[in-house]
């Protein structure tokens, strides 16, 4: 068991990492307050976890546990689906000293984290992660939302949650494509933060495929770590915080385009990280030679490397709406170097044009 | 004009009040940002004070102006009312470096508020109340929420606004019952925390019902000076700002019960500050003499002493379920003098069903 710290005063928070870190009853523990805890989870993961969590929380003292399923995958990150947790939670009479659990993926730690930031104007939660993608990116920082038909994670908050508990032992039942998603994020920061992530990733892909324990806690642990430093130096996306947006604003509008629950998040981050490159090249910031390091490491994990043929007007359309956008006016985050990202607000319609079009095949074609 | 500020370091904001505060462009100039305003209002107010504000809006620099108009009356505090607002928001691509301004009585400020506080996960709002209710309590201090069908405020946030601007000029266009239920917070800022404030209602009651400018500012200044302090020194509500919600839990008990907008907030608050005083009483903590100064200022004000005839089970079920229950346990705010509140969680239930059958004829035989 590895414990960090997301540095953030008095809300700071512990992020724990281990194998068989769910069935911890110490790591819950200071957390319960009033002994009264609903877990919010799915059908997918409740059958392989729930009753670990339930068994570790009545150790911990846990007097009452609420169990809470939502739908499975990015459909239950919707305005609908928040509202029939409030119903679970105020019909078993959840008081604002209660806390939540977010057991699951991104998807469920992203729409519960958002429950607890306005259930009772905001109650105490944890993120229990149980993907790759959650455990490495979505769980740690605070960031919560659900989606709204003209974009995605448009309705949302900031609220940290008390604890990470990220039980890695979880990832060996990963379904493959799910695990591929979560290393998008983990090229993600290593392209954008972390240049020895990158090469580690480079020699290091093979292992992380076939889920070695030490290189998944490896990924992991390096993941944690970057993010926990820019969330630290810039809660509220202020500036740094934006960079861990690579490959997000191409890769939500592949996911807006497609329909939410088309493409994994991650997939589309991945697809959008080239993009991002590509246009990064053609603005005379990138080496094309790091480029192609990126597509690369992105094709070796089993990553589409290229978007869905929308056509670049629709992909500028999408983008248009994206939260980044200021003034109406996009904003990209760019790579000057392998493990430099900038924001950018000042680029050439045509280059993004270019971009997408080399990326998405029949983009050119498409229909505007 | 005069300007109050609420002291919260980095989150300060100017709280402006006066007669014709809302067509003053300088009071809007420094947070237009970049230059978006999405005005929410309705239908009641829009016609009265839209045109003046968008005009004062465009003097200080604002380029678009968005109109949402929400529902009137305390069903437009709705989850499903949210989410219109923000389909508008959406669809007029509303960016992260917008505006909301929100015009109009409690309902609005507290719909739009909670609006900016989960748009694109929080952006800056201003509070324009036309009601003497949002002008005295609800406009300042940055609590914001939409009901649910098991209790009032259920959904929210604590978002504070960068700025209010009460125009008194609005009061004198308000229905007589919404004035008196502005005054019933009034007496609650008196009763609560300032015995100075008790002896001036008691002393001037009658010019306030019959809007005597002077009068209504003296209400609305020193209103807003107590709840800013109050609200300096505990924002989110963890100890003292609590007493401010003296009246509302038998209030919130009174409008869940009666379905929302049967009553007015004010009207439901006037009847449960009754019956809280009548249960200070009870408990040994206030005069009885005391509990009638309440009473009487109630009854001079225009507004309901007692509560709908619901049973004694049915307030207890309703106050079981309010945000202030910890535990499962109600905790009261009671009056130990004239100006003093207390937050109390040990109480009789006998003393509690007793205040409400004395100030709730018909509960004693009321169906359970």
């Amino acid at each position: 068991m590895e414990t960090l710290r997301l540095a953030l005063g008095s809300r700071a928070y512990p992020i724990h990492i281990g194998a068989g870190a769910l069935d911890d009853a110490e790591l819950y523990r200071p957390h319960l307050a009033a002994g009264r805890v609903a877990v919010v989870t799915n059908a997918v993961v409740a059958p392989l976890y729930l009753q670990r969590v339930k068994g570790a929380l009545a150790r911990a003292g846990a007097r009452e546990i609420l169990e809470v399923l939502v739908e499975d995958g990015e459909q239950a990150k919707s305005w609908a689906a928040l509202e029939r947790v409030f119903d679970a939670l105020l019909g078993a009479r959840l008081g604002r000293d209660g806390v939540i659990a977010a057991l699951g993926g991104g998807v469920v730690g992203d729409l519960a984290g958002f429950a607890a930031a306005v259930y009772q104007r905001g109650i105490a939660y944890l993120q229990l992660p149980t993907t790759l993608l959650a455990q490495v990116d979505s769980s740690v920082g605070g960031k919560t939302a659900v989606n709204h038909a003209r974009g995605k994670n448009m309705l949302g908050a900031f609220h940290q949650p008390r604890a990470v508990i990220a039980d890695v032992g979880t990832l060996a039942t990963l379904p493959p494509r799910e695990l591929r998603a979560g290393i998008a994020e983990v090229i993600k920061h290593g392209f954008a933060l972390d240049a020895a992530l990158v090469a580690w990733l480079e020699a290091n892909m093979e292992r992380l495929l076939a889920r070695e324990p030490a290189a998944l806690a490896h990924a992991v642990r390096r993941s944690c770590e970057l993010k926990a430093e820019v969330v630290a130096a810039d809660e509220r996306e202020a500036g740094r915080r934006a960079l861990l947006n690579f490959g997000h604003t191409f890769g939500h509008a592949i996911e807006a385009g497609s329909g939410y629950g088309a493409w994994l998040h991650g997939e589309a981050v991945a697809a959008g990280m080239v993009m991002a490159a590509g246009l990064s090249v053609r603005a005379g910031l990138l080496a094309e030679a790091d480029a192609q390091r990126l597509r690369r490491l992105v094709a070796r994990a089993g990553l589409p490397v290229e978007g869905p043929a929308l056509s670049p007007e629709r992909y500028l359309e999408l983008m248009a709406g994206d939260k980044k956008s200021a003034g109406g006016q996009i904003r990209f985050v760019l790579l000057e170097a392998v493990g430099r990202a900038v924001l950018r607000g000042d680029w050439d319609e045509q280059d993004v044009r270019a971009a997408i079009v080399a990326c998405a095949p029949g983009a050119a074609g498409a229909p505007a």
